[in-house]
């Protein structure tokens, strides 16, 4: 993350110089949904931790395991109480990753998920994207400085050398709470020059520039946004399919991020 | 909170009917920007808490003080560190709730804050409401319960003695991240059925509800949704003089709670 202009001190400075040396040991992964989550889980061998650091009675699960050097922690906000469906959203994706970065203390954040994505700005059903920026698209407050702060946008941490050898596309997401667009959110996501836009991205980064944890985004296209199909219909018709891509994605970053520094990236 | 059909086994249910039967000892009130919160801080001669029990970096500001009989702990989220704005919406007042509850255990959540009003549901300047139920209005979600997920409708604790005895307007909530209204926000707060209008009450509620703390929702009218002048205008021109009246309920509110348990309220 590399918010406008925040100052910083020497000694945080020279921390953060330190941390970058060593190699990347411990990754949070934040994923939103189950189906998302189920084939990280599955292909890292994690097992759910039956004592989850987080308070009694929410519905956050905690996987955990470790992959050669790395300490792999993956959350994912769970199933709403009341209602059964995935707790999708900026709340829930803020609330999960903030307790999980105080349980875990990670090196590096992870959050990995599908996304609607622009085809006028080259995304296709399946794509891959390595978000190179995250940007809110439904908190309007026009207000100055209150209207930045809504738009909330942050550069992701840069990894030139994991983009160039695992050949993922790059574009600019842009984060609200619904699945759907309105021309509001249409005109916002078009400030923010979005190739791709999820539900919970904006969020993760504002949490981990809050806490100080760098963070990537990984993002598969399950709709096309501008296309010709209903988002919600496409979404659930590819949501199984498009996983299976993330997770190879998700996989790749991993074995990439092995061994390497922050600076390495 | 009564969230749809939750379940609770009985161990619970013993345990809430024996704090219930117990007077209210510890308030958390949680307000979103620092021209709410000062008035309510002097009041009540609240301290700032040098040692916050927040982490490292966040800007989430603590206040605290007995009263009566009371324990109250005040937060709001700070300024935003690199814009310098309040860290107004949905995200900054879930995360510090969560982390004031997590810090405090409290017995009971106020709310306080200001909102927009809507004149066709009998709202005007300076009127202050509790709310009878929160929700969302900006997060369509067009899939079956997915969509209930998104609007995240939620009851207020039932106040009826307080409401009687402050002669306070009720109405209800609806919450969203932007300051001014879309033409589906005005959908979806229509269908909310809102009396007020504002953009952290259902986010509190909702952190309210996982943590199984209750809450009521304190919100003065700054701004006429419905009238003729811009939301922003009128919302900045009466801030500073709504403060007051919201003030002065706060502090009535406070004063009915000492001695009384919850279902005395």
């Amino acid at each position: 993350m590399a918010p406008h202009g925040e100052g910083s001190d020497a000694a945080e400075e020279a921390m953060v110089a330190q941390v970058e040396k060593h190699p990347i040991s411990s990754i949070l992964i934040v994923i939103a949904m189950q189906t998302e989550a189920l084939p990280v889980v599955n292909k890292f061998q994690l097992t759910e931790n039956p004592h989850s650091p987080f308070p009694k009675g929410v519905p956050w699960v905690h996987y955990h395991g470790t992959y050669k050097d790395l300490t792999l922690n993956l959350v994912w906000p769970g199933k709403d109480s009341a209602l059964g469906v995935d707790s999708v959203g900026t709340i829930s994706a803020s609330l999960v990753t903030y307790a999980a970065i105080q349980a875990f203390q990670p090196d590096l954040i992870i959050n990995a998920g599908t996304a609607g994505g622009f085809k006028a700005k080259g995304a296709g059903i399946g794509d891959v994207f390595l978000a190179s920026h995250v940007a809110f698209h439904d908190r309007r407050i026009p207000i100055p400085v209150f209207d930045l702060y809504g738009v909330g946008s942050r550069q992701a941490i840069s990894t030139p050398n994991l983009l160039k050898e695992l050949h993922l596309k790059t574009g600019k997401l842009s984060t609200g709470d619904s699945l759907d667009m309105s021309p509001h959110d249409e005109a916002s996501i078009t400030a923010n020059d979005a190739t791709v836009k999820d539900m919970e991205g904006a969020a993760v980064a504002y949490v981990s520039d809050l806490l100080k944890v760098p963070a990537i985004f990984v993002k598969a296209v399950t709709d096309i946004v501008d296309g010709e199909k209903p988002t919600a219909e496409e979404f659930l018709q590819n949501l199984a399919s498009v996983t299976a891509a993330l997770d190879q994605a998700v996989t790749q970053v991993i074995n990439f991020i092995s061994g390497k520094c922050l600076t390495e990236l």
